[in-house]
Order: C-alpha cells, then structure tokens, then sequence
C-alpha cells in the first residue's frame, strides 16, 4: 500500500515539532512537505526548527526544506493531508485556503472548532460527526476536520461511557494542567516553581462548549448540543506532561463506582474496531489504587507501543454524596499526544479507516 | 501585663517546631515547657529537635531542657496552657489528661476534634463554640479546644460570609496541597518532581466532617452539624508550602460574584474585634488579577506583620452557570501558618481576649 | 539630612524592578526619576512594568510617570544619581551620556566594567579602585562605576581575605547558578524541571576577567590585573535564587581549612567601618554544618535586616589534597541581591559614606 | 543455550527493584531467586515489594516467593550468580557467605570494593581485573566481583581514554548528581525543592580511592593504584535521575580538546569486541552542542535499545587555562542504569562471555 502524503503547517513550532516527531516511521503516513513562516521557506528543517523536544530530531525529516504554507506549494509537494500546527493568527484563513483548494485539513488548532459544518473530533467519542464532511464538500473540493483543547479530550472521553450509560446531568472539573500545555516557552520556571498559576486564558470556556458539541448529535446536517450542565476551574501545575482532572459529575439513573469503572473499562470504539495504528487497545485505563493516576507514572501508559500517552487513565472513581447520584474521580491524560498530535493522527487514521481519504 | 506560660507538646517534631518558631518574641505567651518522648527528657532542645525550619531554631529555647509529656512535669515548668503537636497514637489520652490535671489544652492534632464537648474552632469562623468549655468544666478541671484540618481552615473561613449573607445548599472543593502538609520527611522528592499525587489519606472525609461542626451550631450544650452539602478531592502538588482550593458553590439565595466578593472582603469577626495579636486585619484577603492567588507570591499575605500567613487570599469569583446559584472561587490558605500552629495561637489569645483564661 | 535623589534606567525591567524593591524607605536615597523605553514614557509606573518580584510594588513609585532614559530628562526629575539596568544594546551609549552631562551612574550591566578607568567594584573587596574616578572625571564632569557580574561577586568576596593573608596562585570554581540569574522570562521552565543546564553564555570568561581585575591593583592611574590563574565551569540549576559555587584553590602560604574560617570570618572592610546602611555586619558567614549553604535556607542571611542577601555564605572548608596547599570551599551568594542590585546599592553608600557624593 | 540461574539479594528495596526491572527479558539471564529480610521470606514479591520505579513491576517476578538470604536457600533455588542490593550493614558478611558457598556475586554495595583480592570493575575500563578472581578462588569456591560507586563510573569512563592517550596528572570534579542516587525515600521534597544540598556523606572520599584502584593496574596478584592526584566536590540538586559532573584535569602530554573529543568518541572496549548484550555501541557519546550533556535529555542515551542509560555523554570539552596542560569538560551518566544495576549486569555478561561462568 503506498503510503498516505502529509504536509504539516507551522512545523517549526513546539507543536508543528511534536507531528514531526509522531510520525517518523508512521505505518500508513508519510511527511512530504513542512511548512512554515516566510522566514524559514528555503531552510532546511534542522536549520529553521530551534528542536525542543526531548527525544532527537528524526533524520529523514531533519534534511527536508522548509516550503510557504500556501495550498499550491504544499501540493506541489505532493501533499493530499495537512495536519495544522499554524500559529492562530493565521489558522483561521489559512486552514480554509488549504481546503477550498481540495486539501483534508486535520487541526487541532481552535480557529474552526465551532464551526457549524466542522467535525470537533475525538474518534472514539464522536466519530459519527465526520458525517459532516459531507457537507462541507458542498462548498469546498477539500474538508476541514478539528480536534478538541487537550483539557477537553480526556473529560469527553471518559464522559462518552457514563453519557451512553446513565446518562449525564451536570459536570463540574477541576484541573491541574501540565507545563507543555503552554507550549515550551510558554511558562517561565521562575513563574511556577514552588507554585501553580489557577488561571489559564480561556480554558474554561473552550472546555463547556467543546464538550457540549462533542457530546452532542449530528442529525439532519446539523450539529446539536449536549444538555449537560459543565462548570471548569483551570489551573497550571509544575508537571511536564499530563493533565489530571478531578471531575464531579451527576448521572441521569442512579449508578455506582463499581458501574462507572466497569462501563470505562469497557469501552471500546469505531478506532479500536479498525485497528487503526494509534489507537490504544482500551482507551481508559481503570486503576485501582488509591493515588493513582499520577502524571510521572501514568501519562505514556497504552498498548500498543506506538499508542503510549494515547489512553485516558481513571482512578479514584468514588460516590459524591453532595450531588444527586454523584460520582468523582480523578483522570489523566497525556496532554501533547493524546491531547493533540496524536489525536490528530489518529483522527487522519480514521478518514482512512473509513474509506473518507 | 505578666506573660501566660505555655508548654509545647511533642515540640521536636515539624508541627511543635513550628510553635517554637512562632512563639518566639510572643508578646502576650511564654513558653516555659518543652516536651518530647521519652528518649529526649533532659536533652537541651537544640541536641533533640532535629530543626528543620528555614528560619534558624529561637536562641531562648535550644537552651531548654525537654520534659516529659505528663502533667505533672508540665505544670512543674509553670505551664498554665499547653500546644499539642502530639503523634497521633499518643494525643487523644495525653491530651485528655492534661485537661483532667487543669491545663488548658489547645490542640491541632486530629484526637478531639469531633468529641461532642470540644470546640474545633477558628477563631474568625465560630468563636461562640467555646461555649462548649462550660460542658467540659463540669467534667474536668482544664479543658480541650480543637483545631482544625490545615485544608478545612481556608475554606471554612471563605465560607462563614457567604453563609451568613445568602445561606449555602451545596459545596464542592478540589484541592491542591502543599508538600508541608505532609511533614518534612511526609512526600520523598521522587515522588513528587514532575508529578502530582491525586489522594490524601482520610483527608476528604476530614473536610466535610469538621466543615459541618464548625459552620454549625452550638445551642443547649450541643454541636449541630450545618445542613449543607460537602463533597471534596484532595491532592498534593509540588508546592512547599500554601494549601490552593477550588471552590464550587449553591447559595440559598441568588448572588453574584461582586456581592459575594464584597461579603469576603468586609467579613471581620471577634479577633479583629478584640485586637488579637495574631489576627489579621482582614481574615480574608480580595484579589482582583485573573490569575491569583497564587501559593509563593500570597501565602505570605496579611497584616499586620505577625499575622502575615494568618488570613485567606481568594481570588477569582465568578458564577458557575453549572450549578443553582452557582458561585466559584479560588482561594489559599497557608496551611503550617494559619492551617497549624498559627490558628492555635490564634485560639489561645482569643481564650485570653475572652476572659477564659 | 536631605536624601540624595536617584534615577533608574531601565526601570520596568526586571533587574529595574529590583532596584525600585530595594530602595523602597531607604535611609540615604530616594527614588525620583523612572525611565524606560520610548513606548512607556508618561505612563505611570504601575502601567508601564509587568511586576514580577514576590513582594509587591511599593505604592509611592507606582504613581511615578515613566520619564525618558536621556540626560535631560533625568536631571529635569532632580536626579543626581542613577542606577543603570539598561538592556545591553543601548547601555554603553546611555551611560556613558549620563555621566558627560554630569550624572552619577551606577551600573551592574557589563558595558564599561572593563573600561580602563572605570571600578569594577565590590565595596568591601576594592573600594580603593574608586581612585579611578579621578582619572574620570578630567574627561567628564560625571563619572561612572560598575559592579560585577553576580557568579563573580560571591567568589571574589570569600577570595580576597584569602588572597590578604595566605597569597593566590590559582582558582577553579564550578557553579550552580539560580534561575533568577537569567531574568524572569529566561529559563522556560519545561527546560529546566527535572533537568539542569551545564552552560551560560559568556560566564566562564566574565567570572576570569571580573575577578582578575577586581583582585587587582590601581596604581599610577592604571588598573593591574591579579596574577592568579582562574577556571571555571557555570551551570544552571533548578533554584530560584542564590548562586552555589564550589571553589577549588591553591595559596601561596600553606594554610589549613581552620585559618581559612578564621581569616573569612574576621573579614571586615571599609562599608562596615563606614557602616554603610545596606553592609552586612560580616560580608562573610562561615557555616559549620556539614550540608550548608543551601540555598532556599542561606540566601537570605545577613544581619542587619536591610543586609539580608548581602553576606556571602560559606561552608564545607576543606583541604583539597590534589592541588598543592590546596583549600576547597562552598559558598552561596543571592545573585540578585549582593549580585546586583544590592551591590549597586552599596556602591552608592559608599560614594556618599566616602564623600564623593 | 539455557539461561544461567540469578538470584537477587536485597530484592525489593529500591536497588533490588532495579535489578528485577532490568532483568525482565535478558537475552542470557533467567532470575530464579528473590531474597529479603526475614520479615518478606515466603511472601509474594509482589506484596514484600512496596514498589517505586515508574515502569511497572514485570508480571513474572510479581508472583514468585521470597526465599532467605542464606547461600542454602539461594541454590535450592538454582541460582549460580547472584546480584547483590543488600544494606550495607549485611552486606559483607553476607556476600562473603554466598562467595564461600560457591556463589559468584556481582555486588554494587560498597562493602567489599577496596579488598585486596576483589576487583572493582567497569567493564570497559579495567575488564583485566578479572584476573584477581583467580587469587579469590584459591580460597574460596565462588568469587566476589563489585561495580563502583555511581558518581565514579562515568568519571572513570571517561578519564579511562585520556589516561592510556595522554597521562593523567590531576583530576578535581565538582558533581551535581541525582536525587535517586540517595534511594526513593532519601531526599525529602522539603528538602531539595527550590535548592540543592553541597553534601553528600563520604562520596567524595569514595570518588577519589576508588579511581585510584579502577584506573590502576593488577600485577603480580596485586592491585596498585594509579599515581593520579584526584579532588571531588559533590552536591545533590533537584533531577530525578543522572549525575552531571563538571570535571578539570591536567595530562601528562600536551592535548587538545579535539582530540580528547576523538580519543573519547573513538573509545571502545572488551564488552564491546565481545557484543556483550547490555553493551553501548559507544561507551562514550561526544556531543557537540554548546549547552549539553543535560540528564533529562541526555541520560537514556545509547544504542542498541538495551543499552539506553548505559552510555556517559560528555560535552562541552575546552581547555582549562588555570592548568598546566588543562582540559575541562561536562559528563553525564545514568546513575541508577549504569551506575548501578546496569553496571553490574554488565559485569556479569562480561563474566559469561570470557568463560568465566
């Protein structure tokens, strides 16, 4: 099978880096084209990306030329996926050039996520909203599909199981956010050591209303909310990676932590009946000790190896005797792969699974 | 004005140690007696206490010899008010029969706090509970009042003004713990680097219990529990010291986030009242930034400048649309200052300030 | 007695701030022209700076209108002095102006430390080289005098007792540099969580040539370097503040770790003879503690209060059996109080205390 | 070929629990046999084991019973080689029994590293110190073979080749090591957040007698040491893992620093000629950029996968002006991998693949 072409915009960046690292010796994706500011166009990757990650530059990419972020460029490459990494200044206009000229356009920028025709992805969650690609490709030769705020992904995906379950009344979470989330230069040490910061700009906002479109319906070509009540309080920790959520939630039908857990382990979805290459074998992962989930030692957990930081891992699942059939717990997820490249690709994987690319 | 003469139980320990430190210079105690176990009696508190404050151990006090832990011993010293940072296995008889003996016992270990004669007291919150000691007399020469939990402290304290102005249906609090809650030697460096631990022990279970006896009532020589529903999530982040809460809330009437923010900030209760030493001019501090407050930059905020660490910073009060009358906050509390040692002296001047001893 | 009035160049910047924190109700000196870049002239100063010091901005300068950094403007304020933490770009015209048109200035930026008439000065290490002024002032009416860079401070402090009584023929140190060092915004801290950096730009070679002319002599008009050969290796480590730097060197007396103690702790020079409002009763501290200095527990050492930060901390001396009448030490320095502003500070007080200003 | 028989002593402390993670899976080593104090014999390893590395505890060992730490009980169970983690307050007696017995240890405690007869190995370094196992078998049936302190491992790497190119007169290394170093409970976070600590107990004296052995000669059956004069200064700072050194030395002959830099990249070794499985392609890795080694990029280096944390990476390789014929440079090896457990299961496929077992 050859293998898929991909062009990534804004490649130099922390996170243009993270797809750039992903898909190194990706089975069905090949990188043929990155994109980035005027500055760099002509540069050699190596040159032009200041590499912050911790694990090496891939080779193969190191070498490549950096090319515009403009659609005829990034075809000219050879390019038929872009995954965009685009600063959001730009995003917005950007993303929809690329796909008016036939592009699929997978973000996990914000700049289309409210977008009425725009699929806002988590496959195992809602891959059923990709039907409304179909009403993109009314306007538009290409699509854009996006992926939700890595403090989203994690809730909507232990949510999904409890929703289709018990059915979910009301949400509150408190979280504690890791470093990477503000990208590598984003938190000065001296601003959070021996400290956190309980704000984080508009992260309460994005989180209620991504969830209540994710956990919404697409029916008659519209996208319909969720009426779920969801209240956020953001805030940064000295972690690096992984954000851990302590959620407060209230069922529609009475349940129990016994239930909760069972229905995550449970869970499966469209990406673990594809088999696609990044889908974890169970996306959460129930553990049952006390003080678990823990950022250091929980963030890579998955299987298969390629699927590592891919799952959600619960913990802590107990009654909450303040709410009406309530029940917390606590969850973690890995902020930068499943919370963004990495659901990004496998949102790619999943356009491919079903046949749409 | 001769000074009243205090003992120390379990002084050379991380919590006595911090009595010791705060006492030094006290203008209205004297601390005459040190005790320890067994295998420090008549050591110089300099060679028993291994001190592990940044502030260097009180010249006056590493020359004292340490005592035994019984009243005899400590009455011998002069002692007519005793502190107890005693290990848990020993407080609840040790305490129990200095108060038999005549001492007056202030304690912020765990032993007493729920007895249905014992006070568990913040000063600023519900002083009129030391009406409790009345009960206790019959019984017993001395007394016991209880502090309590370094998490409950700030959140009981932010509050005792909502309650009063517009009543309060419901409570959720996600907290974030400092490192010196545990003890010194209480959470090894590789656990916590780069990392967070999702779970406190019994700690949960310790907010809601002691929440509803302190925003309760003392009425015809019995404590009654608050009708309000508590629900907590505690967690311990990498921080040396400052307990940070997220604060979700139902009040009984409609408010908003400028009355509720008014009430904290005009909220002055008996120790301002009675000029305590160790209160803070304003119990709970208002700030406006977005993103305070934050644990290094205010735990040390108040005036004045012995009740520095004394009073509650809380910051970001906002409505929570997912909840009935929903109000958020974030709030910070010192928890080795006001959450310990500080809130018990604070108890002893306010015992003074009373006439009760 | 009228205070002396001051400017401070750069004044919004982080080290700018610094200067603003410290001389908050000194003695001698008061603040009353802020300058600042072009965009901030006329605002208030609380507009104009982002605060980032952990104590919060003194009220009576945050009114203070931003002024320009030219000669003029800051004569026009009164100023007679000026304290200079310019960027590195535009220091060495700035400064060199202010001083042609008759300006004090003072300055811990780099630009003229190794002018040949200009003191690189630590007041209790080499206030003779104030003499240099002289030299100056036949070119300008006002004149200019630096103080060095904050890992070459501490290290030169503990050197010259060292170098007075038993000789120096050479110095190696290796640092352990706080992250203040690098201002607020210079460490991201996803570089440096979990992590240290073994490299600052440049700080290898300014700690050899600082200390080379600090150690010293001035005569006939000329400053002469110290024959005493230096190496160094700097490192950034996860600290917030103080500079730990361990020292191995070779005298030209045999001496023993004991006389080295002594001859540190009898240290005393001319700003404690003049006592100088910011000077350390005891420029050094020796430690005996086999584990100190720290630098979360030392850095703040110093009596009286004003001098906190301004001793050098010293510990750990021992013998170093692999150079010949080698000696080996730690000692901890706060960078960015005796580091820099600080020592500027006492410059100053030392101008005034000898009369020349 | 059948695996050889292991058998751990000191299993489920925190260096026993390195072993068994490392020895899940080994090519040649099969482990039949955990040991522990009394208090565990008969347990599962699972329950004795309070489990602390971040990888989970190997499913295959989880269920095996723990057996007494006596020569007896250790070969009913098969085992020929053991691994040695004891405490050091058994540790001699201990080792010494399993050695009579018949046993052959490979021990990396300190106990029995300075006797007359037992080598103190790093593969690559000294493998012909093997020979002195001869002069132990004549006394004795087994043998005892011990690795070295984990702050000397990567310094002996990587004198090992400047010392055979060049001669070494002087080595002074000032260390900034790793929080694991101390074990999982060592360094309170209390203790080290926000600082370091410029002490760590007879870790310099052990650096500098134990160089002397590894980088002499065993001659005539007599180990001699090296005549090389050697200083240490060590400090704990806040990493979890890998020690950073700073090193400054002075050759015999005339060098540069590229070609120190060659004579380290080009440095390869006996377990290297033998394809031992836990062998680094290259013991020594030179990189080139400015500001590296850093331990959380830098200490799983190393090839094949097997080998991850078994390489010393140096940098920045300069020459040291304050020496005569000086070079300086930074190195950084795993201290938990290769130096300890890693460093010890080299030796013993060292031991294999010479025939010696």
């Amino acid at each position: 099978m050859a293998k898929i072409k991909i062009g990534i915009l804004g490649s130099t960046g922390s996170v243009g880096q993270r797809y750039v690292n992903m898909l190194r010796d990706h089975p069905w994706f090949e990188v043929v084209a990155l994109s980035a500011s005027e500055a760099s166009v002509g540069k050699k990757y190596r040159d032009a990306a200041k590499w912050v990650l911790d694990k090496e530059m891939p080779e193969e990419m190191a070498e490549m030329r950096i090319v515009k972020a403009i659609p005829h460029a990034i075809k000219a490459a050879g390019a038929e996926v872009v995954f965009s990494a685009l600063p959001s200044e730009v995003a917005r206009r950007t993303e929809l050039e690329m796909a008016e000229e036939g592009l699929f356009v997978v973000a996990d920028t914000s700049a289309h996520r409210m977008d009425p025709d725009v699929p806002l992805l988590i496959p195992e969650v809602n891959f059923e909203h990709l039907a409304a690609i179909e009403a993109q490709r009314k306007k538009r030769s290409g699509f854009i599909v996006t992926g939700p705020n890595c403090t989203t992904i994690g809730l909507a995906m232990t949510l999904k199981p409890i929703q289709t379950e018990f059915g979910l009344r009301r949400v509150l979470v408190s979280t504690m956010q890791a470093l990477s989330g503000a990208g590598f230069f984003g938190v000065p040490s001296m601003a959070i050591l021996d400290n956190l910061i309980p704000y984080i700009k508009n992260e309460e906002e994005k989180v209620a209303s991504e969830l209540l479109k994710i956990l919404g319906s697409f029916r008659d070509g519209c996208f319909e909310n969720a009426s779920i009540k969801i209240g956020a309080s953001c805030h940064r920790v000295c972690v690096l990676d992984g954000h851990t959520e302590a959620v407060f939630l209230e069922t529609e039908k009475a349940t129990s932590p016994d239930e909760v857990a069972k229905c995550m382990s449970d869970f499966s979805s469209e990406p673990q009946r594809l088999r696609l290459p990044s889908a974890p074998d169970h996306p959460i992962i129930v553990r049952n000790e006390p003080d678990r989930p823990q950022p250091r030692l929980d963030r890579l957990s998955g299987t298969p190896e390629r699927a590592k930081g891919m799952a959600t891992v619960v913990g802590r699942i107990r009654k909450e005797s303040a709410l009406d059939n309530g029940i917390k717990y606590v969850l973690l997820s890995h902020n930068t792969i499943r919370g963004a490249a990495g659901n990004a690709i496998l949102i790619a994987e999943c356009l491919k699974g079903k046949g749409i690319i």
